[in-house]
């Protein structure tokens, strides 16, 4: 039975549901009155300032849930706090400010429209997050739950399991627009990139872009590579021509991304907006001491001690890994020299087959290991004790990263390099693009899609037996969304591409049907991220990003690997070999003088090319100009204030004395 | 004759010479008249307010001298608004505030050695520079010397020549203790940056910081160069030891000098200050139109034009010099071969003397390339008509950088791997090292001095003649001192240095003297440039700089290529020969994966090493902490007063409705 559904807002103000907060279910009412005090009281009295209004549901199971708003007036000045920047009338974007709320584009008094639903979720998700104690020792009804002056509410709240979640409402409609523009339509059209980012955020917006990015880029290799594959396969000049406009493809690339980026994340403001002050991750911990940045009490951590961690276990532990995996390679290699040889003896049916069980067994033993190793770095990342979430990212890319490209790609350098078999490369190549593929879009998308299908029909008849007649959508709603599993965030996504981007780029000069699968690949991943964000997972809270941080680099260094790679492929394939008849000396002296000045060259084109368009060069020039003045003004004005109040007597400006003539 | 020395200061504000403005000979009265009305002018009436005093010199020659100060308070603002950064008595850095003026350590109020006098000067330049018309059309006077809004005053003074030139006073007595701690004793100290930087600024005081930290930096290699060159010349194991050390050194060095210089100019305030919006440079024209940054009316020159010039002109130029260079050099060798032949056949000492003059030759004609080259890329560079100082200086030290390096090194490259011959290589580098040594001491310092000295005197008997008695030291010392040159900047030095790091760190493995020689070549340098900066040119005005700029990337590159360098050192070594009596293709193979290798690590190591120590780390956060926490004050301020007047009828901040049981 329904015990509490009321809200009593003054009619003028319709209450819109943005934030759901779900408490644990035993939380105590003294708890539950201190909390919603909090949300609501003047943002003088210490707290948010928000709206709210709360459901009790089900008698047996204390569940409460708070269902969080704002009036929009406090979501416009919230989103100056926050520092949102929005496009002016004259079409400079500036970062928003209240009082000059008539001057940007499309604001219209009493239209709730101007900010978006994702944004003034991550206003009310960024008060809830700055919410402080001032003088509680512990959270009231919970003596255990120690709190400082300074430290986060929510953060203590979270990790003494009081708030389970905290998480975002779907739009319904907005939903359905978006999934229709999306998705739903078979046809040859861009993605609605302004649109999703509207809806999910800054870094969802920024993956879907770049996927879409990347796999335009794919095309002309794509295109490239089928009549070569087809009708050129051992003519000698193709093969240069291709190798070297792979690797021109990959610098090329990389560099008009960026262009694109800092176009597209100048109009949605994020190029522009100024970074916060990062708090510590829920997850540190510490002596409590001052943080000698902010001056504030907080869990301290000797960075020595952290050092000193990820050099002596970290390290030592990726590089066991590593050698671990190459182990696991050389068996693989011994296990396929005995599958031949069984069947170079036996010449069966079965033997035959038997040729397939290493490389499956193998492909298998990579995605588990894969699997295995993010566990353990993720271990191992919390344990190193990162301050801030941003470095326990980089860190934790950076471990993933390496023993990716090391587990999925050794065999493969093993093949071309050491066994010197271009044709098991090929192969090899074919086999791990089209299985990964396949494996990918059934485990990451199809399967949980199905999953949530199912659960979802539980909960709806749940919630029928719980007969609610008002606001009976609104609750089945947050049941549905409030089981749904929290989004993991683009980590994976990305890993995914650039284990794409590693195999076109490296090996497309030996195989290039890998542009043409990794563009199928791309479709199919645009159709089931969407069908993932759309419908498996929890809406996630909308992030501001300026790119794609530290992916940019690892494409980077991917391309320089691209570079040595396909000059080695050049200098091993049969057709160079043969213009260096007599000396294999002079063959490898002129592939390294080759490798050495492409790489010259791609660090200078990196270097020439400019990371932001002209345009968006001069409105960023223009913006840094407006606020330096600004301060100039304010200076100047001050100094008048001095000169005109500096003391009874007054002030001489200045002595002039140009004598005349008196020679 | 003096016609006017006079100044009616009021008694308690002593008038302290700052900057000079020389004026041409026989300028209007008119436009004196004017020009002192602009710097003495109150702010807000668009004038400088600062102090001036005026001489009119000789009868005959109208010559007419401003001697610009200011009051301490004025100085101060002006501090606050160049964005100076001071100590605070907490310890850290800050921006200068005047009304927290005595938050500052060693402030005291009355007291003027809070700003030193370069700081001061600096400030006088800025507000002098951004003496702006307002609604003059021309210069009164001279109505060709066209002004529009905006324009900078002193600039059209400067292109119409009614100005000859800036520039600011020496102290005398300040210099004195200066040039006592730097250069007159005769013992083993560190040089006195904080002191070098205090009298001349960031710039000057960078540069002799650098100096110092690279000849401490080479003194390791030049002691371990010393006892290896003596007893284990061709010793394998430290052959490969010397080159691997060498490789480690160029590395770590800069890595270590980014850290020391955030350390310095953190210290100095300059890490954190912000930068100014640049103006146009002086010598940049174009058609009257809108920045569309500013928004002000000035000269525009489209960007398009430009590139096309760099790119259909100087390029192409540039790469036809290092074609004749190399053209040069191929000439050289066969001099050096035609000597070698006559020489043999003759054997007279006539014919052996004649084997040093091919050398000889080249290596005047290499100075005399580098010279008509910076000349010529001087103009080119002009040419290009960048907008800003910092892109012309750029473009400038690009040109010069690349034509230098081929020009300096192609022989030593040819000899070292066409020619193969170390022994030649040895010898060419010590003859290399001891005459540019020489020849640029003599040639930049001593000469320039002993020139200075004669032109003194003279100007000394003539300013005696003219019998002043009244302030005759401040007058001589005017006339002294614009008669100086101007300082020509640091671009000779940094390039200087960064040839003799190339030397060695490109080739030290195989002549480890080279490290010797560097130092005592920067031990003279020292000595040499200190006495040009105190005897030689006219005080340059102090400028804030960061770190060392552009060079710092020039120093890096260099350390890639020594890399490469070395390790196809080591590869051509006999001794590494030895190792693969069999097959040189292994042997190159090796090296390549060593290379590649030591790349790799170099860029770990460059990306691992944090460029600025964990304390100014620490420091510089703290600084953006406060000033965040400062926008968000006067935000929450902005929006407590928005709540607080939103209208007669009170707002609603919260609605809280928690229901009693009721089932």
């Amino acid at each position: 039975m329904k015990r509490g559904l009321s809200v009593t807002d003054p009619p003028d103000l319709p209450f819109r549901p943005l934030v759901v907060i779900e408490l644990a279910k035993d939380v105590k009412a003294e708890t539950r009155d201190w909390l919603v005090k909090k949300i609501v009281d003047k943002k003088k009295d210490g707290g948010c300032q928000l709206l709210i209004k709360s459901f009790i549901i089900s008698e047996e199971e204390e569940e409460t849930i708070f269902l969080v708003g704002a009036s929009p007036k406090r979501l416009l000045l919230g989103a100056e706090s926050l520092g949102l920047v929005k496009e002016c009338e004259d079409g400079y974007m500036r970062p928003f400010i209240y009082n000059n709320r008539r001057e940007y584009t499309h604001f219209i008094e009493g239209d709730e429209d101007f900010l978006t639903m994702a944004e003034c979720q991550c206003i009310i998700k960024q008060d809830l997050d700055n919410l402080r104690a001032r003088d509680e020792k512990s959270v009231p009804g919970y003596p255990h739950s120690k709190l400082y002056p300074g430290k986060s509410i929510f953060r203590r709240l979270q990790t003494s399991g009081l708030v389970i979640q905290v998480f975002p409402l779907h739009d319904k409609e907005d939903l359905k627009r978006l999934t229709h523009r999306w998705y739903r339509q078979i046809r040859v059209a861009f993605q609605p990139i302004d649109q999703i980012r509207r809806y999910f955020g800054d870094t969802i917006g920024l993956y879907f872009g770049f996927l879409e990015y990347f796999t335009l880029a794919l095309i002309p290799m794509a295109l490239l590579g089928v009549p070569y594959y087809f009708f050129a396969w051992e003519d000698y000049d193709k093969y240069v021509v291709f190798a070297t406009l792979n690797l021109v493809w990959s610098t090329v690339i990389l560099e008009i991304w960026k262009r694109y980026c800092s176009s597209m994340t100048y109009r949605w403001g994020t190029l522009i907006m100024k970074k916060e002050f990062e708090e510590p991750r829920p997850g540190f911990h510490g002596v409590l001491g001052i943080n000698p940045v902010t001056g504030r009490e907080e869990p301290t951590y000797s960075s020595l001690r952290r050092t000193l961690r990820i050099y002596l276990v970290s390290v030592p532990f990726v590089c066991g890994c590593l050698y671990l995996s190459i182990y696991v390679m050389k068996i693989y290699f011994d296990l396929e020299t005995m599958a031949l040889d069984y069947d170079r003896e036996q010449q069966s049916t079965f033997s035959s087959l038997l040729l397939y069980v290493p490389s499956i067994i193998y492909a298998i033993v990579i995605e588990i290991m894969n699997r295995i190793y993010k566990y353990a770095a993720e271990i191992l990342t919390s344990w190193e004790n990162h301050r801030l979430e941003s470095s326990y990212q980089n860190h934790l890319v950076l471990k993933v990263l390496v023993f990716n490209i090391v587990n999925c790609f050794s065999s493969l350098f093993y093949i071309a390099f050491v066994m010197c078999d271009l044709k098991l490369l090929r192969q090899s190549l074919a086999t791990l693009l089209i299985t990964s593929q396949i494996l990918n879009q059934f485990v990451e998308s199809l399967l949980p899609y199905w999953m949530q299908k199912r659960s979802n029909r539980k909960i709806k008849s749940k919630v029928k037996t719980l007969k609610l007649d008002t606001e009976f959508a609104l609750l089945e709603q947050i049941h549905l969304e409030k089981h749904m599993d929290a989004y993991p965030g683009t980590f994976d996504d990305y890993l995914e591409l650039f284990l794409l981007f590693g195999y076109v780029s490296l090996f497309s000069c030996v195989y290039p049907l890998a542009a043409v699968f990794a563009v199928l690949n791309n479709l199919t991943e645009l159709y089931s991220d969407a069908l993932k964000m759309c419908r498996v997972f929890k809406r996630p809270f909308s992030a501001p990003a300026a790119g794609i941080g530290v992916w940019m680099l690892a494409f980077e260094t991917m391309g320089i690997i691209a570079v040595i790679t396909n000059c080695t492929l050049l200098g091993m394939s049969p057709q160079v070999n043969a213009m260096f008849p007599d000396s294999k000396m002079d063959l490898i002296l002129t592939v390294a003088a080759i490798e050495h000045t492409l790489l010259a060259l791609k660090f200078i084109l990196a270097f020439v090319i400019p990371d932001q368009s002209y345009e968006v060069q001069v409105k960023v020039a223009r913006l840094e100009f407006e606020s330096l003045e600004a301060l100039k003004q304010k200076q100047t004005l001050v100094m008048f204030w001095h000169f005109c109040h500096s003391g009874p007597r007054p002030f001489l400006y200045g002595i002039i004395d140009i004598s005349v003539n008196t020679g």
